[in-house]
């Protein structure tokens, strides 16, 4: 072996060595956290907010992930009625395992109706509450929620009263821009999608399959 | 009318007024940038990347999307192989619609091995190729790619010049936290993931149907 080979196969075994001590404290911290957390499986309550992409088509992934898991779901569409999205199409694939309700009418800036918007939010909130009350569901979407809280079509004490009074094993998923202070707080994981950056705003049309 | 409630009637009447006049300016906002937007389809890259959660499943999200809409998906997964997550398992459902990869073996810090875990992504990413060769397939998710990245178990180069050359129709969505700035650059669409609060660091077990 030359001088230069001896010392790149030196080099190279020193960041394999490294990488090997820097894995075997990273797997001994998860291992630990793994450990201290509960291992009782329980109903958690998980926000998807900020501007970012991501939220809804988040909650769809935990979506199939639950039912995977042979869980149902309910998914109950907050605002965004008017487009007939990919996952609705797909997902009523299957109705014998996702229940889905849509308010209808589409975003609030196309109706411009403040009390039909209201009672239709009102509406689409009776239903998410048979989905709360109903035990052999074990994944509830609640999808752009938030924006229903944001504009005061729904009163966010009744709606947290509701979800907190839910199955022990029950699984919330609320995606949409402003969660309210109130609802982070007794949620349980709360994911913030900041935009680093969107195809939209460069001036690219929303694509099938990823935007919509 | 008593002059209480005529006051009450004239000040809700004023909110929906605003609440109107704000939606038809929003509305307006909002067409404008769609008529600017270029409406020719085009396969576009998403990114999701940061610590919080989402990024997976909003990838599998999207991938049921597309599968709404007919279109093909491939998977490949680095990293994460050693978990039969609910996503795989629900996916496996649809071989015509879906091709899995799963790079195997699980998180680099269960292996501690450098090597072994350069030569799988490597593999890992022949596979890739394969779809982002494939014009049939309408969406790619190369799920933990950024992690494989940032081990430089791949180079980013190469990476990137694969991406570029892949049909122009064909959407490509990369996860995984610490998205290299390079693969940023050349990306449509960059979320990143926030921590706001996380559920397992509160001490609750990851629970089936949401986290895994």
């Amino acid at each position: 072996m030359s001088e230069q080979n001896s010392e790149n196969h030196n080099d190279s075994q020193a960041i394999n060595e490294r990488h090997r001590v820097r894995m075997e404290r990273k797997k001994a911290v998860i291992d630990a956290q793994i450990a201290a957390a509960d291992d009782q499986p329980i109903g958690i309550i998980v926000v998807n907010t900020g501007n970012g992409k991501g939220k809804s088509s988040s909650g769809f992934g935990m979506a199939i992930r639950a039912m995977g898991h042979g869980m149902k779901v309910g998914v109950v569409q907050f605002i965004k009625g008017a487009l007939s999205t990919g996952e609705e199409k797909f997902l009523r694939r299957f109705p014998d395992e996702v229940s889905f309700h849509v308010m209808g009418e589409g975003y609030t800036w196309d109706t411009q109706n403040r009390e039909r918007d209201t009672e239709k939010a009102q509406l689409a909130w009776q239903q998410a509450r048979t989905f709360l009350a109903d035990p052999s569901i074990g994944l509830v979407l609640l999808d752009e929620l938030n924006i229903a809280l944001k504009y005061r079509y729904l009163d966010v004490h009744a709606v947290i009263a509701d979800l907190l009074e839910r199955p022990a094993m029950q699984h919330v998923v609320i995606t949409g821009r402003g969660a309210p202070e109130e609802l982070v707080a007794i949620a349980d994981t709360v994911t913030e999608m900041g935009v680093v950056k969107h195809a939209f705003k460069a001036g690219i049309g929303a694509q099938a399959g990823t935007e919509w």
